[in-house]
Order: C-alpha cells, then sequence, then structure tokens
C-alpha cells in the first residue's frame, strides 16, 4: 500500500506554484499517494488563508490518517495562531502514526505541540523548497525522508567542521569512559528540541516555548547577520535555557551577508566561539539541518543519544512513532 | 555655566567619523561643554572596542558627573554586557543628575537599568545620527534635547493620525468623566516604558526585562517589515507583558519595504489593528520617536499620564531628576 502525504499550508501563502506542482509531482513519481488540503493554495493578505482557514487546514491535516502531514513552505504565520491550535488533535493524530514534518515557521507549532503536549514532531524539508527544486531533490533529504515514510530511519550522522575542534573542557555531559565508554563525548537519551532560532526565541517567555532539561538543542537560522544570531543566543542564554542543555548542535546559518571592513572578524564562527566559553554545554556545529538543500530530518521532543568519535557525530534516536 | 555632555560608545563602533565631528561641533554651538570618552572611537569587530573597553566606557560615563550621559550611537554590542554593567553606579550617577540618553541598541541598557535599579533613562538621539546630520539637525529634536539639559522638560504632544482613530471599546484605562474628567482618554501616573522592539523582545525572558504593571509601553523599529514587527509584538502579547499594560504607543517605524502583490494589504496599520483587538489596553500610534529625525525625548521608568483629547495626544512627566 502507498503512503499517504497530506499536504496543507500552515505559514505563508504559496507564491511559487511551479515548485508546488513540482514537489507533488516528485512525491508522485518517489511512490506516494498524496493528497492535497483545500485551502493548500489559498491566500489571504501574505498568509496562506486567514488565521481561521489555517487552522482548520491544521486540523484537517492532523484528521487525514495521513502517514506523513507535509507543509507546502514556511514564512509567518503560525506564532500568531498559536493560541487557537488544537493541541490535543494533533497530540492524537501523532499517536495513531501521523508524523508532521516542516521547518522554520513551522519551529512555532512544534514547539507549542512538544510544550502543550510532549508529542514529536519532525524537522525536516517543506514541499516546494525541497522537493519542488526545478533541479532533482537533495539525495541525502529524500533519503532521510524516505526512512521517516518507511519508519526506518533511527538517527543520523554528520562531520564536524575540520577548523578548531571546540574543546569543551567544561563540558557537563558524560565524558570518556563513563556512559558512552566508546566515545569522546555522548550525551545519552536526552529530548532533542529546536529549529529556527528566530522563531525559538519569539516563543521565550510565552506558554509555547518548552521547558527542556538536559537537553539536545539544534538551531539554524536563514536571513539573520551574525551579531543577530548572537543576540538571540544571548536570549536564550541570559533566559537560563541554554544552562539546561547538555549540547547546543548549530545546523545551518545561511544567506547572510558580512560588512567588509566593519565587522573586521565578527563572524559566525566567533559567535559560536564565545558561546562556548559561556556555557557548560558542548557546542557543535555542521549539523545538516536549515534553510539549505542538504537537510536530514530530526525529531523534535524525541529521546536521542548524541555521540562524537573525532570528527563524526550521530544523532540516535532508534525507533520513533 | 555650560552644562556638560558625556560622548561614549556603548555599541557599535564609529563608522562614520564625519558625522560624529559635526556632531560634537554642533552641542559645542549650542553651548554645551562636550567631553569626549578616551574610547568613544575606539573599534573591535563591529564593536566600539572589546566588551571590557565597552565596560569601562560605560563606567566613565557614570562617573563623569556630566549633566548629560549621550551615546555616539547605537547598533548592537549592549545584550551581551548586561551580565558585566555596575548597575549601582548608574543609578547612582542618576541619583546625582546625570541623564543617560540614547536609543536603539541603547534599550537594552535603559531596560536592564530600570529592571535592576528603577532608575530612569531617557529615549533620545544619539550623537551622530541626530546632531551630526550634513544639514541642521532637526529643531523639536534639539528643543526636547535642550529641555532636558535645562530641566524645563515636563512632556510632550504630538497628533494622532487621521486615518481611522482606534476606538479601544475594551479600554482598562480611566475613562471620561473619572480620574481625567477633561479628556478622552487618559491613564494617570503610570510608568513610561519601552523603546526598540527588537531590543525589548530580545530580554523577554530574561533578568533584564523589567516587570511593569499598569504601563505606557512605548516601542518603535527600524528596518523590519510588518511581519516581523507583528511577529515580535505577539511574543510580548503571549508572554503577558501586553495584558500589563494600560497603553501601547507606536512610534516609528521606518525602513522597511512591503512585497507588493504578496503582502496584499498586511501592513503596520493591520498590525496595529488587530493588536487593538487582542489587548485591553489602548493603542495609540503616531508617537514622534524612533529611527527619524524628529524625534522627542522620553523618560524610561518615569511615572508618567497620558491624555488624549482629540487627535491630540500628552506624556507629561512632570520634573524627573
Amino acid at each position: 500500500m502507498k503512503k499517504h502525504i497530506y499536504i496543507y499550508s500552515p505559514s505563508s501563502a504559496v507564491r511559487d506554484k511551479a515548485s508546488f506542482k513540482r514537489g507533488v509531482k516528485r512525491l508522485q513519481v518517489l511512490g506516494y499517494e498524496v493528497e492535497i488540503d483545500e485551502a493548500a493554495l489559498a491566500k489571504y493578505q501574505r498568509f496562506a488563508g486567514d488565521d481561521a482557514v489555517r487552522i482548520a487546514a491544521i486540523d484537517r491535516a492532523a484528521a487525514s490518517g495521513a502517514d506523513i502531514a507535509l507543509i507546502s513552505r514556511g514564512g509567518y504565520g503560525l506564532t500568531r495562531i498559536l493560541p487557537a491550535i488544537n493541541y490535543k488533535a494533533l497530540a492524537k493524530a501523532i499517536h495513531k502514526g501521523t508524523r508532521f514534518v516542516g521547518l522554520s515557521d513551522f519551529t512555532a507549532l512544534q514547539l507549542a505541540v512538544l510544550a502543550k503536549t510532549g508529542a514529536v514532531t519532525w524537522a525536516g524539508p517543506a514541499l516546494g523548497e525541497d522537493f519542488g527544486t526545478a533541479a532533482l531533490p537533495d539525495d541525502i533529504m529524500e533519503a532521510c525522508f524516505d526512512d521517516l515514510v518507511t519508519g526506518q530511519g533511527e538517527g543520523t550522522g554528520w562531520q564536524l567542521p575540520k577548523i578548531k575542534p571546540l574543546v569543551a573542557t567544561n563540558s557537563i555531559a558524560e565524558g570518556h569512559g563513563k556512559i558512552c565508554p566508546t566515545y569522546d563525548f555522548c550525551v545519552k537519551d536526552a529530548t532533542l528540541w529546536g529549529g529556527n532560532l528566530a522563531v525559538l526565541t519569539s516563543l521565550v517567555g510565552t506558554p509555547y516555548c518548552p521547558a527542556i532539561k538536559g537537553g539536545i538543542l539544534f538551531i539554524e537560522d536563514v536571513g539573520e547577520h551574525p551579531y543577530r544570531v548572537e543576540r538571540m543566543v544571548t536570549q536564550l542564554l541570559h533566559a537560563g535555557v541554554l544552562a539546561q542543555q547538555k549540547a547546543i548542535v548549530f545546523g545551518q546559518f545561511s544567506n547572510y551577508k558580512l560588512v567588509p571592513g566593519y565587522d573586521s572578524g565578527f563572524n559566525m564562527a566567533g559567535v559560536v566561539a564565545r558561546l562556548q566559553s559561556q556555557v557548560k554545554a558542548r557546542v557543535l556545529t555542521g549539523l545538516p539541518f536549515g534553510h539549505v538543500a542538504t537537510k536530514v530530518l530530526l525529531p523534535v521532543g524525541a529521546r536521542t543519544t548524541l555521540a562524537v568519535e573525532g570528527r563524526d557525530a550521530f544523532l540516535l534516536w532508534g525507533h520513533q512513532h
């Protein structure tokens, strides 16, 4: 039986309808049954329908019984409807086996679902930008997506950047010879959470920000200058969020511009290094996730083990419903 | 005796040295004695000196005994040094009569000082952008500044925009016939606070965000699309900050670009109207403050009365030390 994918639009209106169509076609070529929500191409102002339309679309995705509920795109629109979301219906759908997949603005819903219900959603692709590319979609993204659909994905790995390995001399995580004797560094059975940094920080102080202790936090962003990234990370630091984490994993920070002759060495590497000097958590970089083609899928809210051996890093979550 | 103005750089490095010089010259022409901090033109990466240099500059401004401590410019750099600020020294200097004036990134220090000590600082101009303009500085800004220096300013007023007066049918503030019988709308003796919205929201959930009840909150920003403004305002809403305010006053939101054919009516007016539908506080607009030439000075943390009569709005704080 074909796996069933439900496409809906909880955030911004689809602008690039060609990508949307190509994405649907691609999923069909890959052997999936694709169902398109009735409001997937709706538009009200910059949104994929007004608030009521998008709330109803999320409800339909939850009621669809699909294997995967995949967003058409991110953008903006979820934070403002968080109080009106039917979290119980989402948790029920997740319990029955529907995996909610998305990124960017979708982080708001993912973290709110985690905060309100503890249910796991998936940080991963969006239809248009990831499956609807003019060229063929990214191999790794497709393989990870297929792993999720077929229930075979149990973790992911990536290579840490070569430049200056970050030595966490003050790490609070389990070290060599203890719980994970075969790894240089290991955090066992911790809650993996995070997503888009701007969206995550926009939830700080609200009931939609999960309070995760001993967690593995991953972050990514697009079009944000490193000074803005640092300001956001600083908010998490000063709010006490980072002190509660055992690891902080930087995904891809893309599409920003440094100011030549002015930034003068202020850059993402410096933001990361400064953060490592301020937190006990181990700070890692290079996670293939964010507003880039090559992205893995990550279970937001799942018990996960992080292991590092040399330059190889792994996130292992076992089998997740 | 000439009034004494101390110029220092707590945030970004001064890029436009011509504006800096013109600003100093202008203040001298206006009859002030201008003292320039030794690190006012320092540069480390994008900052006006490294963190220690900027922290020391703030200490020197506090120790200067000046009538006014004026920032050279905003930018970025204060949020990351908030834990290292000597708040007692600042409060002491303020008590002795030094008024700290600035905006933008300076909002971080202003709100932290308010949260930590309750002391009043002034939202107002920066040296370069406001006094160092190629043409003559703005009249109103200069008059308000002079009022502060000479201790004569006791309030400010502006005209509310003509378009669709915002009717606050659910306002919790004192109404006609009660405390302020001669005004259409009035909030008496409330704490005025606020500043740059992006900086303010970056403090939510941290110890540097003052918990103001029954306040008058003013906000402004530059280069932020209305959807980002809405996301920030939504954070304040969901964090419970707005429910505690009696009035929310929008200053100037400048230098952003709508996307023709896509935003389709989503704009600042809509953000304001939607907010008014969500809060009991009265939402006002048009305050001449922000990243614009014509700006008034506002005492952050001062007991203030807001009065509205027809299209005329007033903020009255009496005499402030």
